[in-house]
């Protein structure tokens, strides 16, 4: 029943913003799947990024309230942070969360990996559930934020989800998918 | 027992790309909350944008099957677009609804508007539930893409969630919250 659908093809690429490792932005000239070209398609290229849902062995939930800059006031926040330049998305996930809560975990649930931007890209989010955490060692949150750690049970996160608390997309995404896991 | 968190200053910001409506960047010097300044922080501009998980009134759940530039292959997509200068979010998603399938619903559930990147800012994306669909005229999908419209189950849209079918973040988020509010 489904049709053959051809994605489009990129006919000439041009970087014309270079901030690094944080921001690339790109001119494409894109040839559609009908054979119309379309000049001047903005591309955004930013770093692909982990989130973790952190289940502790005492079945609490690790967040963070803390700032950022593109939020107004403070936010929940799921571990995370950006993969290095060749490292794979769980390996990320493991430092992050040993980095920002001292913890390891036993179990880690790969919840799936998504694109930011559909037509313009920009990044990967992988996202990550991991169960049975336990501190091994002091935090070395080295982030430029103030953060503050916190422990929810389910009840309460699912209420701070459900009042938009998580105020970041792939935040809110993570602790959904991972509440949704834990239920099945 | 929350201490008070100081979100950062912006001191200044210069606009380094301009693709109209469809992306900005700014280069903007930040302070700190302890005073500490940086220069060069890239901050995005793109659109503001909904989507929206549709229920019918014979309870399955309409999606596309369609291609965008940044999939690889085909993707499950909810209803989406982004919002027209001046227009509030609840009215895109009707418009969009109407224009894309041809629908309106008996019932909007708002499931939270979120900042697409907490560091550069991007977009805010607002989620919404629709209720009680039904076909009121013909579709008038102008996109550029191609685009399969599917009737799925709840069980199925359930499966194609968990099986990371939808591969674009905000669409797999709007999916999970639309389907945990339909559990509880």
């Amino acid at each position: 029943m489904s049709k053959k659908m051809d994605s489009w093809k990129t006919l000439s690429r041009q970087k014309i913003v270079d901030f690094g490792k944080w921001l690339t932005v790109e001119n494409h000239t894109v040839e559609l799947h009908d054979g119309r070209v379309i000049e001047n398609w903005p591309w955004i290229i930013t770093p692909d990024y982990i989130n973790v849902l952190v289940e502790t062995d005492e079945k609490k939930f690790l967040c963070f309230r803390q700032t950022k800059y593109a939020i107004d006031g403070t936010s929940l926040a799921p571990v995370g942070g950006y993969l290095e330049p060749g490292e794979d998305a769980l390996t990320t996930a493991q430092r992050e969360l040993l980095e920002e809560t001292g913890c390891v975990a036993r179990e880690w649930i790969t919840l799936g990996s998504y694109i930011v931007d559909a037509n313009r890209g920009a990044a990967t989010g992988h996202l990550f559930l991991a169960r049975g955490a336990h501190r091994v060692q002091e935090r070395h949150a080295d982030d430029l934020e103030e953060q503050e750690l916190l422990l929810l049970s389910r009840a309460e996160l699912q209420a701070a989800l459900a009042a938009g608390e998580f105020k970041v997309l792939a935040w809110t995404t993570v602790v959904a998918l991972g509440l949704m896991y834990l239920k099945d």
